[in-house]
C-alpha cells in the first residue's frame, strides 16, 4: 500500500533501537530481501546472518527488499549463533513446534512487550529465526532465554520467514510506540448540545407527525425512542445537526404532490470530498 | 517455517468464520497468491476480488499461495465494492493515509477484536484492501463503517498487500482464539518445597565455606543472599534441586589436587535432547 513519506525519517530516527534480527542459514536471497523490507516497515535495522554468505548481495535480495537496501548493506555475517548473539542480553528463539526445552513460551505480543521493556531498561535484545524448511536446531534454541511461537491455523502453519519477522517487528513496534495509529478520525466540529439535539428531534418528529408517519398511537412512543436513539448513536456534531435539519426540510419541501415524485437513482459519491 | 500439520484440519474447522478479505483491483497475481497464503495461516477463507479477473487462476497466484490454492479456487469476483460487500454488516477499510472522512480509525488489534466480536454476535464482517500503488479510492472508503490503519515506520510505510492482510488475519485470529500459543513450556516436575530449597542452600553454602569461598566475613551475608536469590529465580523443580545437589557434589569430589585439574573445553550440546 502507498504511503511512504521520506520527510518523516526524523520521526523514525527518534524511535528506540529495536531488537536484532538473526537469520540462521536462510536459503533464499529473496527471503532475506523480504525480511529487510519487513524490518524497514517497523524501524528495525540490525540484521545478522549466520552461515549464509552472499545472500544480502544477491539480486533477489535487492529486488525483494523494495528499497530497504540500507538494511542489507548494514547486515553482519557470522559463523555461529553464539557469535551472532554474543553481545545480546535477551535472546528469543522463534519456533513453530514444541522443543521439549524448559523455557518460557511467549506469543509474539508478549515477546514484543518484553523486548521493548528490556531495551528500555538498557539491555540489548535479539530474535532468532531458523531455516525456511527446518527452523532452528535444538542446540540453537538452547542458547535463547525464551521461546516465541506464533498463533496460527494449525492446519496451515507454514509461516514464511519474512512473515514471521514482520509479525515480531509489528509487535515490537506496537509495544515500543504505544501502537497508536498514524492518524485519527479528523477533528470534527464540536459535539451538539442537548438543546440542539432536542430541537432536531422536535423538527423531525413534528414533520413526521404531519406526514402521518405515526399511524399507530400505541407504537408512537417506542418509534420516537428508536429514532432518537438512532440519532444519538451518530454522535452528531453541531454541524451534523444543521445538516440534518436541512435534510428534513429538503425532504418535506420536495415532497411529491398527488402525481408522485420522479425517483432519482443514487449518484456515486464524487472523489472531490478528500484530497488524494 | 516448518510446522504444518494436516491432521489438525479438524481443529481449524472448529474455528469461527473469519471476516471476508476484499481485494480491490489487485494488479499482481503474485500478490493475490501471497494473500491466499496469509489467509490460510490465520484460517480465513472468504476471498472476494473486485475488478481483477483471472488473477486467481494465474500461475504466479498458484505459486505464491504455497498450497493455499483452495482459497484461490473459492474466491468470488465482483464488479464493484458495493456488490462485493453487499451481504456484510461490518465493513472496514484499510488505508495508509488520513482520508478526511469522519469515520472512527482503529489500529489492527482493535479492528481484530471488533471483527471477532461482531461475528460472534451473528454479524458478517469484511475488510477492504486497496490497489498496490494507490490504495482505496475515497468513494470506496466511504462505503466502510470504520477505517483501519497500520502502525508502521513513517519513513518506510509501504506495507505490501499480503503483509497488510497477514497483520489483519493475525489480529483477528488472536482475538477469535484468545491468542494462546500452540504450545507452552513442557510440564516439568513439581516445584521444589521450601525445605528442599533450604537443604540445597545448606549443601552449597557448606561446601563453599569449606572451600574458603567466603573470604571476606563482612560480605558473607550479602554473598549468600545473592546466591539464594539466583537459585530462587531459577524456580527449581524437585528434579532441578536433585540435579543441583549432584552438581555441587560433583564439583567438590572432582576438585583438583595440588597438581591442578585438566581443563576440558565445553562440548556443544547434542541434538539428542529433543525429538525433531
Amino acid at each position: 500500500m502507498a504511503g511512504t513519506d521520506h520527510t518523516k525519517a526524523d520521526l523514525a530516527a527518534a524511535l528506540p533501537a529495536g531488537p536484532a534480527i538473526i537469520l540462521v542459514e536462510p536459503k533464499l536471497a529473496a527471503n532475506v530481501g523480504s525480511v529487510a523490507r519487513a524490518m524497514a516497515n517497523f524501524a528495525l535495522s540490525d540484521l545478522r546472518i549466520v552461515r549464509a554468505p552472499g545472500r544480502t548481495e544477491a539480486d533477489d535480495a535487492r529486488a525483494f527488499s523494495a528499497g530497504a537496501t540500507y538494511i542489507l548493506d548494514g547486515a553482519r555475517h557470522f559463523h555461529s549463533v553464539e557469535e551472532a548473539a554474543a553481545d545480546l542480553t535477551l535472546l528469543l528463539a522463534t519456533t513453530a513446534r514444541e522443543r521439549g526445552q524448559a523455557k518460557p513460551v511467549d506469543p509474539p505480543e508478549a515477546a514484543g512487550r518484553l523486548t521493548a521493556a528490556h531495551i528500555a531498561g538498557g539491555g540489548k535484545a535479539g530474535i532468532l529465526f531458523g531455516r525456511e524448511r527446518t527452523g532452528l536446531e535444538n542446540d540453537e534454541v538452547a542458547l535463547a532465554h525464551r521461546v516465541v511461537t506464533f498463533p496460527v491455523n494449525p492446519a496451515y502453519a507454514s509461516l514464511n520467514l519474512a512473515q514471521a519477522v514482520l509479525l515480531m517487528g509489528y509487535e515490537w513496534f506496537k509495544a515500543a510506540t504505544g501502537g497508536a495509529p498514524a492518524f485519527d478520525m479528523p477533528t470534527r466540529s464540536p459535539a451538539g448540545s442537548v438543546s440542539e439535539i432536542v430541537s432536531l428531534f422536535a423538527h423531525l418528529e413534528g414533520e413526521l407527525a404531519d406526514a402521518g408517519f405515526f399511524r399507530s398511537p400505541e407504537k408512537r412512543a417506542s418509534m420516537i425512542r428508536n429514532l432518537r436513539n438512532m440519532i444519538h448513536r451518530m454522535e452528531p456534531t453541531k454541524q451534523d445537526i444543521q445538516t440534518l435539519h436541512g435534510v428534513v426540510s429538503a425532504l418535506v419541501e420536495g415532497r411529491p404532490g398527488p402525481e408522485g415524485r420522479k425517483r432519482t437513482t443514487l449518484k456515486p459519491l464524487q472523489a472531490e470530498e478528500g484530497a488524494e
